[in-house]
Order: structure tokens, then sequence, then C-alpha cells
């Protein structure tokens, strides 16, 4: 797959995109929307694929939404008719990364604003560069944040962070964001990759990409839920299939000889039987 | 507007509510609830207020319910009769808050006990003095903590700080506080009022304040939600309207000159159609 | 009552929990799971009791399910026939916890791995001695994590630093656990049971064993609830019973004499009618 605003690869498991369009600081266009949201769905397709790192290339992660053409850049209604009604383009990329069964990290190199920093919301784990900022601009412009970003935000940095941030449009540095919980460590800009690339290593090459799959679901999933009773149903189900899996056989005996394991189990391909436990809502409910 | 137990003001665009029982601490009458149910109703209803800053005059914050007439203070029954079923005075107080569509910032200059830290729960920035102290003390008394506490509490500082502080009813200090996530900043006694008008300037200055009142609620109301689909159906409908709004084309045109924004909207007057997208529940369901 | 893989007893209100298979490192048998779901029972039940404090004999806290026959040791499906359909025995220990009355703290004086961690997290207050660690090695295994903790984990830590520990399988310090909001205090190890006692003592000795068994119950359940509303109903229909309680009489009148409290009152003979307030979720359903 190739997509005309993001440059990717897989490596050894780790599948990296790149945004990739640093002239315009990774200004985010529709079509750059639509590769977003098509990449996910591809990553979480492609069975060599075990965790995804996004970062930006150039200068900056993305300042959000193209503004180059002026006053009406952000009036959705003057998008091509449609049969179907016009949702949120952001949405559709950070609701594909919410669905998404492969671990996401994030190395953020530079500003991520607007768009640039809610694409970031349903992402695992982000790491930023010493020079990363971010800044939920929105209410500055006169709409509100986007992608799904105030359910996102205070699950992340509780909600009165989540509403300063977002009442004032402050930008935010990469210290305030690690304080605040939305930034996991931050790095030396020419450590940011390789930190990166590291974690995505720690993952890909000692745990189940079948058991990583489902537990990243089940936190995404059970974040919302009301009872426990939620996850005790799901975690019985799927380790009643799980626990005499070839992938269960192998991850007790590589423990038990102290030797790393080899797991032959991949995603989608191998979801257990209860993989959905769920079903997607609908848009137009 | 005049509430006898609250001293109030508004100056470009930012209301002050001071509790205003100092001799006693500003612990809280009947006449106090309903004062306060009252003014953060107002201060929602009228389209000159942006943001609310609320602190106490004198030594305290407040201190809470008032318990000078002895052992049957806290006995509601004893409450004049009514047709409508009895509902705890302090949670009318934090609904009309969490209700509310303007940003709230609390300045809180000392002692904030019982009623005096739940009314705090639903406030979305706290801001302390080094004098202040907190205490959750209801257990220590024989009651529940009210004011809907329960539910707000473990959203600002999770669940087992939220468990400690309500178990023990022990008196914590700012800097646990701030540690906890339950306040922001902590200011010298001096510095507390300032720091409190620059944070509501910030907000009031720069942000359009249809989009801050749709977000104050998006936070609060999808801190409740169980999938981010609901945040995308209302973040797509509210910028459908917001997108080509007289605000919108000063946001995005102040941005591109590089000045300063003047909004024109105002709430509740320009709240879009899409608002209220919920249905507020009923006491009695 | 004596539990075959448990040592237990009850001081001045205290019972005390040691897991002790000492020599196996603690590590759960099927007895252990059996044990601890019907210890957590029993102190519920038990009058006297006003505190848990629960930890591990010997050098280990707990390093999980036992391996020790390889392979096959986390199949399930291996169970003894029964007409009930299979649960995963750990979900049966933290539901038990989950639906307690009486606060539950842990002295975690070594490792804590596996099941050894996920019994953790409907606790609600985590001591550490310095030589603690915790470790969701589930994914590395090759299932998923138990115990209905992807519901947990997530509410104690965030989605991010929950995700990062349980892709990872990776052992974490007290340090990082208490960094992320999962361990309260870090102690030497001498210090760590002292210190667990003098927070059971501080919540026993002053405060309303029922008024801090509602409270749990609210805290715990209302961290599952959509809308303040559900807690504003709750703490309304309790106080207008605790209002007049012998437990209020005695809190205030303590309070206002300047004397420690003799709260009267005990779970779970002393309960509010209006408790539970819900309806338990059916497995099945």
């Amino acid at each position: 797959m190739t997509y005309s605003t993001l440059a990717t690869r897989v490596e050894d498991h780790v599948m990296t995109i790149e945004l990739d369009r640093p002239e315009q600081l990774n200004s985010i266009t529709l079509q750059m929307c639509a590769d977003l949201a098509a990449v996910f769905a591809d990553a979480d397709a492609d069975p060599d694929v075990r965790v995804v790192v996004i970062t930006g290339r150039g200068k900056a992660y993305s300042v959000g939404a193209d503004l180059s053409e002026g006053a009406g850049a952000l009036d959705s209604q003057d998008r091509p008719d449609s049969d179907e009604p016009f949702r949120d383009e952001g949405g559709l990329i950070t609701l594909q990364i919410f669905r998404c069964t492969k671990p996401v990290i994030a190395a953020v190199n530079g500003i991520a604003a607007g768009l640039g920093a809610t694409m970031l919301l349903p992402i695992d784990m982000v790491l930023a560069s010493e020079k990363a900022r971010f800044a939920f601009v929105f209410a500055k412009r006169g709409i509100v944040p986007e992608a799904a970003s105030t359910w996102f935000l205070p699950r992340r940095v509780g909600i009165s962070t989540a509403a300063e941030w977002m009442f004032t449009g402050r930008t935010v540095s990469a210290v305030e964001a690690k304080e605040a919980g939305l930034v996991r460590s931050i790095h030396a800009p020419d450590d940011l990759l390789p930190a990166a690339y590291e974690l995505a290593r720690e993952i890909a090459d000692n745990t189940s990409p079948v058991a990583v799959g489902m537990i990243r679901q089940m936190l995404w999933r059970f974040s919302g839920s009301s009872h426990p009773m939620d996850a005790h149903r799901v975690d019985t189900a799927l380790n009643l299939e799980l626990g005499r899996s070839a992938d269960v056989v192998e991850g007790v005996t590589s423990f038990l000889e102290k030797r790393p394991p080899q797991f032959p189990g991949t995603m989608p391909g191998n979801a257990p039987d209860a993989f959905p436990w769920w079903t997607e809502p609908d848009f137009n409910a």
C-alpha cells in the first residue's frame, strides 16, 4: 500500500508511519485524513505488523488542519455531496486507531497542534522530543475540539487539565505534557526514534501478538464499562481459548526453559472466537 | 441579582463570587445552599459572564455545614414539609455547576471542609493558597459524603486517593492536594486571586465563549460515556454549525492576521442548535 | 474460619490476611483462590472487622499462578466437570473484594506477579516495600490478564501506563508503581506492616464503619456511572437514614466535645435500608 501524504515501511514486525508533508509542517489535508484512516486499517489487517510507530517528517509533528484557504477553511458544509451523512474526518482517524489491535507508539518530534494533537489521544504510548509542544487550539478558532478528543483527553490527563488546555487553547511544553500524563517520556531529538523502536521491540520480541491485540481492545473498551463483570466475562472466555493455544504452550515452555519466546500466532488470523465481544455503535444511531 | 450570603460582581466578563460569612468561617446554611445554586444558574444565563471565579471572604474558604445546632444538625428529615421529595442541598449546588457552560475557577484561600470541599469537585480549575487545606470529614461525623462527591472525587484524584481521603476524613494540605491532582497550582496568599484572574483573562480574552461553553459540557458529559462514538457524533454536529459561524470567521481571520480575536458570540444566546445533545436525568427516575 | 493457604487474625477490629505458602513464593493454587474469595466474604460478614490488611509471608508477596505443571498449567478447560459455567478464579477473588464494605490495605512485601499483581487492583490502598516489584506478565505467557484487571488497571494508573505494563509484561519497581499511582507509599521492609497498621488504625479509630462501608461501595460503583445524578440520589437516600442514626449523634457530639468518637454501628448489621442500591450483574447475562 502507498499513501500520497505518508511514508510507510515495515521492518521486523514494526510498521513506521511518517507524516510526509514536511514543507507544510505536516498540515493535514482531506487526503491525509483519508490516508491516516486507511493506514491504520491496513496495519490492523497485516499479520506481519505487530507494533506501529508514527512520527512526523521534518521540523513539525503536525500543525493540524490546513488553514491556507482562510476563513472558510473550517466549514465542513463545503464538502462534496455524498449520500452518507457528513462525519468529522478527524474522528474517522481516531476511531480507526481506537479499533486497532496493534499497539501504537507516537514519536512526537515537534509541534502537535489541532488535529495534530487530537490524533495522538487514542495512541497508547506517546514519546516526545524536547522540542515537542502540544496545542488544543480549537476554542481560539471558534470551533470545538474534534476527533472525539473530548472523550479521550480527560481519560489521559484528568478532567481539570483537559479543561484548562482546551479552554485556553494554549501551547503546552513536553515537560507539562509529561507531568499531566499525556507523554510517557521525553528525549533529545536524536534519541526520540531509537527510544520509540526500543519500546516497540520490547513488545514485538517478547509477547504474544494475539494476547497483546486482545489486551489493547480490553483496556480501551473497559475504560468505558460500568462494572468489572464485563471484563470478568471476557477474560474468562478469551483465556478458555488462549489457555490451550499454540501461543500459551510457547509462552509457558519458553519461560520454564528461560529462553526468548517465538510465538506462532498472528493478528488478525489467530484472534479467538470470542473476539470481538462487542457490537460497534452506529454513527447514525 | 443579590444573594444574602454571597458577594458578587462582574468585571470585564469575569464574575467573582465570594462566600460572605467570614465571621462564621463561611459555614454553609440552607440559605447559602440556595444562594449558591442560584448564582451559578444566573452566571450561566448572563451573556456578559464568560468565566466565574469563586473564593471565600476572610480566613476560611468554607468549613462546611453549620453544626452549631448540635447533634441534630445533619438530620435532613427536619426539613420543612414539601411536595417535592427531599434532595441533598449540596447536590443541587454541584449539579448546577456541572450543568454550567461557563468555566469555573476556585481560589481556595483557607480551609475547605465538608461541603466546603465537595462543592469544589465539579469546578474546572482549583487554585490554592499555601494556607488552603481540604477535609472530607463525613465518615468522622457518621454520614456519607454528599453533593455527588463520590462520583466526582475519583475522577479528579483516582479511586485510591479518593478512598483514603474519604475513609480517614483527614485534613489534606495544599501540597498533597496538588500532588493528587485536585489542585492545579499553589500560591502565596496575596498572589492567589491575581493568579485566578490571570487564568480567567486568558480564557475570556482569547477564546470563543460559545466554543468554550460546548467544550465544558463535552468534557464533563463524555467523562461518563462508554464509547468515543458519542463524542464523534456531537463534535461532528457542533462543528457543522460552528464551522460557518461568525466566531469561526473571526477566529481564523484573527489568527491569519496575527491579532487578538474579538468573538461576537455569547452564551447562551449563540448556543448551536445541536446543544444540548442529552436529556438530563430525573432525580425520581 | 481457617484457610489452608492463608493465615488470618483479627486484632482490635483489623483483620490481617497472610498469603501462607512462603516456600512456593506464595504461588497461587486453586485452593488459594477459593480461600481468598472466602476470606473476603467472611471479613465482609464479620461485624468485628473494620479494616483488612493483606500481605505475603516470606520473601514474595505472590508470584502468581503455579506453573509447576508446565505447558498445560494455564489451560482452564482441564477443570473438573461442573454444572456451572467456568469462571476465571482470579475474577472471583477480585469481584469479592470489589463488593466488600470494609476498606482493604495491601502491604506488598516483595514480588507481585500475574494474579499476585492483578489481585491488588480492587484493593483500596497499596503500600509497598522498597523490595516490592509488580509484573503483569500475561502477554509473555500467551494469555490475557485475568481477574477483571483490564477494567481495574486503567482506573488506577491511566490507560497509557496500563497499556505499556500489560503490552510488555515487564517488571515494574515500587518507585515506578508509586509514580504511576498504583502504590500510595514506599517503606523500608521493616516499616511496611507498621505503616499499614497505622493507616488501618486511623480509619478504625476515627470513622463510622457504616459510613465507611457505604463510601467504599459508592466510590467503586460510581467510578462506572455515567452521571453524577446517580450519586446524588444515593447520597440523599443514605444520609436521610444516617442523619438520625446513633452514629451521627456520636459523630457530631464527639466533634463538638473535642473527644475521640466511639461509633456504635457495625457492618453489615447497621447497613441503611437504601443499601445496596444496585442489582449485581449476572455472569451469564
